[in-house]
């Protein structure tokens, strides 16, 4: 073909079409698998006799050669050769010879593709699963030595009751629970085989796909042919997973921020996740939480890229399915990066005890104490409220907090007002009567915090 | 506060704001739940002495009243209440009196629209189940009937090789089969009780959050007050999951519509499924197929929607998240009418199997089949496939197909070539001899139907 | 047809296949735009001589009587009549009689549908551009009063350097500038007529496409019959305009929440835009703001939705894009709604501008100052900033700010250092100074208020 | 900072960290586009009067060495300096010596990193601009050849009316022409200088960036500067944009697999864009139709992407907007190549004229016609459509179409037929009938493709 664009490209279309099609440029990260697979496949092909003892034993020895080489980063790879399986079958063909063609009996690159991304996959969602248990770890420490912390809760950002920080911190160690229980559902989806499921109707060779899948430690095979070449269901559902994981760092990201504000200095984050000025040595920029807030983007995209491909799309393989790696490649590197980083800001983070401390005390929201103060001794609530609405009016015309109101004024207000209201206006003492189920009280938190290291043991 | 934004506005400024802020024109879909939800806590707070039971039987039986009046459609709502909650408590108090206000003690709207959200995603992801089990009912009924159908089978949408058409719909089963293993899961996250969790922090009442959660039929309660009110994940994970499920079926969309072009004629929709014309009595739009395959786009952007609107929020409740409502309920109706109306278009529809047999017959994807015989026959694969593809050329020289082909030019391409390679050319037996697990061949056809049933069973 | 699914649903398999087909529960909402487009393709019908002017008077007078009815909220539509068209078409020929079927002469209902919603589209986006500008307004006149008001320009959301407050209103103004200057150009290519373009292909009869185009106001027609009833790009650059658009109001959102914090505490917010407690005075949830912020979600999901509705569509009119309207009214009501809360938020909050400067004396952003100081007087920058830094350092081991020291510290440090430093330290010094083009110093912010005049008076 | 996550990962967690932060792994494409910044900026310095002459020049030339060896690939990054600016200052200082770092007076990373992504973005927008009117001559060309090529004309992928294969082809270009038409607009909004700007309030040095601006080609300044360094509003449009075009080539690839299949015939691509089979020799997989169709997903979730990176981000720099930069170059490299491969895709492809006319025979889309014939002769349209209906039932029993039914059968059902209706019911004859402004009729297509190209003189 001669060049079609004009003058202008220096690569003729040839080049420009190769390139554009060609998969090598990312599918390389997929080498391991691909090899594993076909030691796999390969053995199972002796086993049952479709080719010789000898035979397999030549393509194995040239794939372990291979396998050596990748690790040793010595393969190099071209666009002529498309993708991951052509450039290895090159490689293995001038290592072992015409023997190797024969791995590709009773298998087409749609079931092989297949299952080099179930691999490749699982081994992830391996890792994943554990760093989120060592985020978990670090929240639970951290969590540990700020039972007793005590802290503004917020809702729509205004301070609404005093809490403990722990039991803030924990907060994300229930979310993040849900995550690692959502990536171990997945993985049963993940790891099946649809290693022999051929271009699309299986092959008319006596294959063994439970052996193949067992070699390879899948837990089963793909019941359907059709399904096993053109399902991607998993890698959505590790991106949807990986979404929501995501949100909820989005989330932190963003408490950390606030928290190292100027305004807030209720967190100090530590130099190695923080980026500094060399003439204002008290600014710290949070740069990884705003970056991990950031990549958030990044992993919805992925996740809207691939839900786009398939809509629409009728069985079995299409090549817009080559388009289901990079997106999850991107996602791995983006949640494993972020998972650890997280947990090395919450293991190295200084806590502002005092400031946060003293924040509850600068504020009207231990108001709803008084309240019950009131109710408690039986006067109705709404009439409770009332009064209490009338204390707060005047503190903000004096310019001063409940706590600082003499007796005589809350007697004067209502004669069933004792000493004991000081106490009771303590934003620590707010806290700890906070004790139902799943509440703030340092009680509650404690057997939380306990609860959590149980779960902990027992989701791995 | 006047007027702000100049005279072309009918409505004030106020009843502008209240409009946009208010929920009550989508959130009384809850009425149900949100009445449960209070009945539960109610009792709860007798049982546990912090209100008498007298005063729970007069709120229970006012609550009781309004369930009647809900489900007889006899409660309009007012803007000016904001939401479901206020409505119903300024329901209940007219009916009851000031006692009604005792209900919301130890509750908050925080953790009360969390508890409706949650038994109302139960209720319906139960239905969904439900629906998936039934279009997978049909689709077994259909496939049943079709083992023997023989059809092309596509890749990039060229015929590839030919396979059974019950064994293509069945691909169709275990994506359904996943669809359900998801949503099954998906339960044990949704029913969980965030009821007592207070505004953020708990509270000071000695309530029993297990009692309530218990009587609302919930496997649990959330461990952490704060992780109770700002969780969203599970209508996430329900937006995934359903997302995944309709791209399923754009798949199968795309797949009738095709099918019911004059250029594949391969099925024709029950005229319940299709708009005709009065004029062209053959012409049916598969109208149905497409609106579903259109609705995916609805499904992702809920999805979309959503995981924007809980990316980066701080802790706990924020007004932004009343946006969690109007896509759930979008969804929950896309998804089960989709799922109705595909289980009704596959128990209906005729399929032409002379049509989809013939198809097989005129073109060349039984050259496979050819390779395979003289590969059997000891010729080295590479050499048969040369020898095949000169036929096949041939042919296309001739404006024939491989089986019109005289035994003598076989016999010419090469000796090993012998009268049985017209059985071999037949689709059918293309199709047969594919018997690897999971392959298109009968008897794994049937199999793979047997097995289908036995998931039926233990999957609902 | 039987009832497919069972005993559980109360409706027929046909009533719930027409429900989910039918349109017409949204597209009412087209109601004045399918009159309108009748009326003018009519009125052309009768100027070609294709119907008579008896006809086309009485067909004329049947819809006027329609529209009168719909302006009165007098019509209720069926479902059996599926869509807005067949509703008003079934209405007129009650009122009319049989010529009432003339109406859709050489009109079919995919060239009819296309022009109403060209028709919405362009009356709703005039009113967008309008809102816009008085939301830019509203910014004009609250940085008026606020240009010499100082306060912490943020990076990283920590304090970087003092700025004008008016100056960061107005980085809004400028962002809406470009949103208005969007839409305004999509007019030209939402103003054009689809009418006549028939089913797909164009008619037979001798009909004016610009007579009907001109009547209905459009700018020209669509050139190709197939492009006319295929394209929805008008509306998909609609929902991407839009989508930037509440990505900036979100943005504005996020930083109206933060001012309005305890932490904060730059500005407070009318009641009418913020919800309050009965028991906290001084508590306002900035929900408008928070509300807004969330509907981002809605938009962004509106343009995934449409985008893959779209996606991989064969020409020309499918039913899958039936789906293009909810997004597109649903986006509508949130945009408009949205202007004119913020239009309202900006002209009646109250800036705490003693705050805000008070916010700029208790940190280090005036080292740059200092360094800047040393720089002017012929010390070499480096070694400038290393020197500031060391008087940093030594405030924060004092617990005091730079303006704190006493000059004899300064002149420790270097003796270049004089009296004047501390005009230098001053906020409103540093901001004063900042008088490149566009930049914070007082007299280019009023200068840049100025030009947001000019281009609001070109820009409508 | 010791390792922090146990001993599994091989690097310190500086290292990770550093890498995660690091942009210089994808930032480097702007090398160029940072040089050619950097010598405008230091050429306005000098103007200014900021820096002497002589330093200029040395900086200068220092600069040109860069951009030499650059455009040789003879530049390596090192991940230790973050990003492209610190690595090029770097190289820089090297070069020139400490002069080197003057370069950076009154410039932030925030204003120079604006100003790359404006440069580049104007440039490749350019190319883009080119590249879809390339793509337009394609379509021009090939229409041109088949004015009087009639096909079927689809809707619902139902055979409705037969069109000229030009007119569909047509639609593309004006899809296209809209596509181009934004990207221009667009320009306007990229081609302003951020420079100047400073970190986020401007400079206190005397710079002129009016001067800077036009040195780099600019059509003007931003006029905040808070809103220069936030702005990112000129990439989600340039990704806007880019998924509406991705959009339009998705529908045409869809319709090129469609014509491609062995079932429709319609066409047949290039050897160069399809894959063959080395047994299947009349085999083809359109696979770059396929391909681009996929990489319509990326592109969306590059558009989502970047929207939920920017939700809700006060002003003014946050590192989160690091991410801006990925999915911009990877939308360009998509649609360039998309755009080449089109223009190619339809310069070189069959059409198979025969094929398609053969189709417009054997169905029943001329059946409109017939009603019309009847309608023209007197009969009302209702009566004439239901004998038309019954005529076309006749030919569904017994298995012919219109054109084969005998003159007496006509005769019999309307005496008004008479021989002309074989000419009327020719699918020639339909179309050249349907000659309303934009319709298919051959005049009105053969005027549509002089538009076309009076368009593309003017557009440019």
């Amino acid at each position: 073909m001669k060049k079609l664009w004009g003058g202008r490209f220096t690569k003729s279309a040839e080049e420009w079409v190769d390139e554009f099609g060609a998969s090598i440029s990312f599918d390389q990260e997929l080498v391991m698998e691909d090899i594993e697979g076909s030691i796999a496949h390969v053995t199972m092909l002796s086993k049952c006799g479709i080719i010789s003892e000898t035979e397999a034993d030549e393509i194995k020895n040239g794939l372990e050669q291979l396998k050596e080489k990748a690790s040793n980063d010595e393969l190099t790879y071209s666009v002529k050769l498309e993708d991951i399986h052509l450039n290895l079958e090159s490689y293995l063909t001038e290592l072992v010879g015409p023997v190797g063609g024969k791995l590709h009996t009773a298998r087409s690159r749609n079931d092989q593709v297949a299952t080099d991304m179930h691999l490749y996959l699982r081994n992830q969602v391996q890792v994943i699963i554990e760093l989120i248990g060592e985020m978990q770890q670090a929240l639970i420490e951290q969590a540990e030595e700020n039972i007793e912390t005590v802290m503004p809760g917020y809702t729509h950002l205004q301070r609404a009751q005093p809490i403990s920080f722990a039991h803030h911190l924990m907060a994300y160690f229930w979310m993040l629970e849900r995550d690692k229980e959502r990536f171990i559902e997945s993985v049963k989806r993940i790891n099946l085989s649809p290693l022999g499921a051929g271009a699309l109707a299986g092959t008319t060779f006596p294959i063994d796909r439970h052996l193949s899948a067992e070699l390879l430690g899948f837990e089963g095979i793909y019941e359907n042919s059709l399904d096993a070449v053109s399902d991607r269901d998993f890698i959505l559902e590790f991106l949807s997973d990986s979404s929501i994981l995501m949100m909820h760092l989005s989330r932190l990201s963003e408490e950390f921020i606030l928290w190292s504000s100027q305004e807030f200095k209720f967190i100090e984050l530590d130099d190695s996740f923080a980026t500094g000025s060399s003439i204002m040595p008290q600014k710290k920029n949070p740069d990884m939480a705003e970056l991990i807030r950031g990549k958030t983007g990044r992993v919805y995209g992925n996740l809207m890229g691939l839900l786009t491909v398939l809509k629409g799309l009728p069985l079995a393989y299409n090549k817009d399915m080559q388009e289901d790696k990079e997106g999850m490649f991107d996602t791995v590197k983006t949640v494993t990066g972020s998972l650890k980083i997280f947990a090395g800001m919450i293991q190295t983070m200084t806590v502002n005890k005092q400031h946060m401390e003293k924040a509850t005390k600068t504020d009207f929201s231990n108001a709803t104490e008084l309240a019950d103060y009131l109710s408690d001794k039986g006067i109705p609530f709404r009439e409770a409220h009332e009064i209490v609405g009338k204390l707060v009016l005047d503190c903000v015309k004096k310019g001063c907090f409940l706590g600082d109101l003499p007796l005589e004024v809350y007697k004067e207000a209502n004669p069933l007002f004792a000493e004991d209201i000081y106490v009771v206006l303590d934003p620590v003492t707010a806290v700890k009567r906070r004790n139902s189920a799943g509440g703030t009280g340092f009680k509650q938190v404690a057997a939380a915090i306990e609860k959590a290291k149980e779960a902990m043991k027992t989701s791995k």
